[in-house]
């Protein structure tokens, strides 16, 4: 595996190196949390909405819940992708579970009360990366929706999180590990590997999928690594979005 | 009725004032044409597929079809807004054959070829006049997508267009006629009028509705005085936008 | 455009003559208001059910709900129309709307109270101005549905309603302007418009349709005032067949 | 068990008696067969439509199709029934299976040609009865439907039809058997048993039900014997509304 | 018809004979009751789960309630059946509505106290008679739930059964009459019939249907004896298996 | 974290022990794969059906296609599961996809031509470890089914297969890591992390969630080194159970 760093990427990035980011933070405003965020050609909207109520399953027992939805709009992709007005795509349901599960990963629930928030996480353009980025930019839609409703909650003086959470994807494609492929190098991999992780650099979920070949250690310990620092990059984006907004000191 | 302009508009417009309207092309890039529309707090994203097929019932008979989905983002209002995900609303239907009609209208079928363009308008925040801002915004999201195939139509010398196509809202609001209604102005509007109308001042489309009690010939004759300024200005913006793709000098 | 009364159509109507037109109430006997209603060959059963609920939207503010659906018989058209059993058409529930709205304008919802009436709509043959049909029969069924449940609501001495509602349909069919179309002369028509009116005159709702080419304001005047001439018509019609128990004397 | 006539029903009719039945064919002209069938409070509209087309799985083999769907509109009740717009209840789907298989055995499917014939049965008042009305009604509008299309089938001399068919129901209501029972005698029966037969006499069809408590074979028996004498006077009335159409002679 | 014995069935069984059953108890331990029946190759697994709640029309009656579902598993026939994910056709919806009709006439529903048995059949392999081993078997499931909610019963003495049921179906297969036709047997047979009766020989259901051609009463006759003998051979198997556990001695 | 083996969970297994497993080949014989494979309480049936077609996007390619569906029978369960008509829950999509993905992993779908087989994973009881077991007895399904086809593939003389594929659980449950956890230890874990792997020990999926807590690289290692022994133990019962049908020698 060639990681010399001579590799050329159809775009000029590094192999290791994650595409221009920009996160525009209350896009809109009907939502408390609202941010646009893009990622290269990849564009996600991500709106965090608050609902004084829980799911049946919750209700009663004093603590919060948070979901996620994913969809991509029909002119994100070329050609037109067919809108999901009937039933919702398989692919759709894992993506929307996975945001779901990341960002309830470091949140204090209980100290949410009887709430739920929303993230939802509509693309508005999809080049590769679209469920990561969606964490990503989830987690500061999140983040601003709980600075909103801070006052209302038992504890006024800090936010329900526990640390911040970001995702990154990385790719064996040809001989080489590459960060955060886009979707022509995605099409081409071999192996994907979706890695979501805390800002202290915890596991939250890892997800190595055999396109192709199936891999061995070697490359899943490698993959980790290349993730890991691509997760470092994203924390720090995140923190300078967030600027005095940011939950720790 | 007062007309006399002392009336003071919350956000401190005139009676025939528009909103502040931003047009934003090629706002994503996967589909041909990509505007964001933006009128006040309303912002609506319209994209303009094309697909080298008909539907069924054209096949064979050598003409195109332009058709519309039109959809509100989950975070497009407070509280948030439950995604269509298991069946179309009725409310939805009928803005988006409204749209499609409305483009229709001003083009020329037989000069596309068996080609299908969709416009999906999707809403990233509403404040009312969203079917409205929808059909405005799609008409350069079309302009855009037919400038794209205009090199592989029959006759690439020419825009497959007859004339341009706005549409504005108007409403009787206490007394007064009011023109683009935000979605608060909406709500207490007794009487509420949209025009679809082309650029050289021709009535596309007429839909006056009596939201709480029935209106006489008098005041529909002033809602139309009122639209056809508020499309004047419309058409204007539009052009403005096209700059040189404009298809009429 | 010839208005002459020269013009011949197929069915031997003048220009300005709406089809005949019988009212059968009572036609069947389970729900309160039941109206067999025919326009030439056009065949709508309009039936009123009364339910002692309003929507949940509704519940506890004192005032009730009126609803309409609207649906065509497989057996309605020739060919046969498929039945809408997994999902609702969008031109169904754009009419369906249409017939709510236009039945609300003229009612006194307070004076309900909290009830929901639902007139059903059901074309039993299709032969052009189904919608506008289903409004003016519509009417008769919730006239005889509010009479049955008027010894229940607070005021049993008057009918909670404030006007009639007819509808008629418009069109331009070559040159000429032509009074309730039937199918064929819909389909070749270039401009089509709907109008429902009160009894007194007043509009509840206008829909013109540029089907082929965009028109002028001097034909949209035209069409209300042959619109305005056909609910007159219809209206007698509608008092006619009420005899006494039209509310108003 | 007393059959000795001195039984007094709610509207007066004998134990062995059926409601008084009315045939109205052509009701409405779209579809090839048409006829509005009413017996007591029930009344079905039976509808027959011609396509030249088979389903999938016969194409090709030279034979035609005949199927059923049957509905219940919503205001054929009281309460109102609701629509069945997303998904087709068991109930109907049974009744509809029952009425394709009861048309479908006394017709000559392969003198028909490649063609499927759809009997809508739709339910303009149900007061009992429903299913076995839509069976008996039905073979009219098919006998219509068939006389249409005869010139166009292989032998135009002779309909494709090997007997004719009709349908009761028989009930055991209280210690008396009971012929045609109505809703409320229906809702009351502890065994309902819906016999349907051909003209000649023969089986199509034997559904016998224990509403309440299981019956034994001398039960079975004297219900078989009144259904028998019933179909024979509704195959005398089929006979009369047919008239000269009557396929037998 | 030739009832002679001579005829050699495809498997060797006499007209006569039903095919050999086998009954598994407990064949999972979730659900209360769980029986895989096994009659040839078609097999069938039945479980009975408890729900201590009714259905809405039943709440606040202190009775209770059983209700089946039925389905295939896409792997019990050849070619691969679709799984009913989107919606349930109309022959499951016809044979769960029967199972469930079957078990209930022996039930005492208000000994049950507010409570819902649901019997699931799901088919692991179909060879024709899905529907009556259903029954069959699914009695067996019921007791075996039964058995286990017994002490919270009101009178925790007695099991809440009138009388056992099982179910067999009878077909004409060429000129003869043959019991339990397996999946090739049932399609070529001109007459098929489905019994459900008591273990004391009464009829819950009869249901007699000619697949091709109308059939006599003196055949209808043949048909129920050939049943009736069938059911109380199914029925000292149902005993058997219970052994201890049926409910009369 | 204490890996002593002093750990001693509710049925006894040491921390690194399996759930007894038993593969039942062929237990229905209608899809030409079909295996009842059991790991303690929870029971799956994996059928193998072969359709010769493929899906849309692939026809014409000269290659195979290899889809699964998992579902769980509502009496695998307890309180029953409600079954998915109408839609297919998030959880099951996730579930089929895994499924697939891993079977198409190891399989030339080249070398198998336009065929398509279908994996249906029907789970008959319940007890945490579904998916892990359904891709363990899918494969044993898969090799069966592709046995019956192999003298109808090009290369009759070999299997597609490059390499075997099984699954299975790890969690992190109170201090300890756990193989195989059923679903009450499955409950109660931090972490789970589902595992699948080749015969020669290469990774297909890798999936580790934080269902509580965020963890660290140390314990994924550690998850990764119990999920390999378990693997070891999958594959050689997989090849006892194949016998003479293993692929490989």
């Amino acid at each position: 595996m060639d990681q010399s760093g001579v590799l050329v990427r159809a775009d000029g990035r590094a192999w290791n190196e994650l595409r221009p980011i920009t996160i525009e933070r209350r896009f809109t405003s009907a939502a408390p949390g609202s941010v646009l965020i893009t990622a290269g050609r990849t564009r996600v909207l991500c709106t965090a909405s608050v609902d004084p109520q829980v799911p049946p399953w919750l209700v009663g027992q004093g603590t919060g819940w948070i979901t996620a939805e994913y969809s991509m709009l029909p002119g994100s992709t070329s050609p037109r992708k067919q809108r999901e007005r009937s039933r919702v795509e398989g692919r759709s349901a894992e993506i929307q579970r996975l945001i779901g599960r990341s960002l309830r990963a470091v949140t204090d629930l209980s100290a949410l009360g009887e709430r739920t928030i929303t993230v939802d996480c509509d693309v508005l353009q999809a080049d590769g990366g679209t469920r990561t980025l969606s964490i990503t930019g989830g987690f500061i839609a999140l983040v601003d929706a709980l600075r909103m409703i801070l006052p209302e909650l038992s504890d006024p003086s800090r936010l329900p999180l526990r640390d911040s959470v970001a995702a990154v994807s990385v790719a064996l494609w040809g001989e080489n590990l590459i960060l955060d492929p886009d979707q022509r190098e995605d099409n081409e991999a071999a192996v994907d590997c979706n890695i979501v992780m805390t800002g202290s650099g915890k596991f939250v979920e890892v997800q190595g999928t055999a396109e192709r070949v199936p891999f061995d250690r070697f490359l899943l310990e490698r993959m980790l690594d290349l993730a890991a620092n691509g997760i470092t990059q994203l924390t720090r984006l995140q923190r300078e979005a967030l600027g005095e907004d940011w939950p720790w000191t």
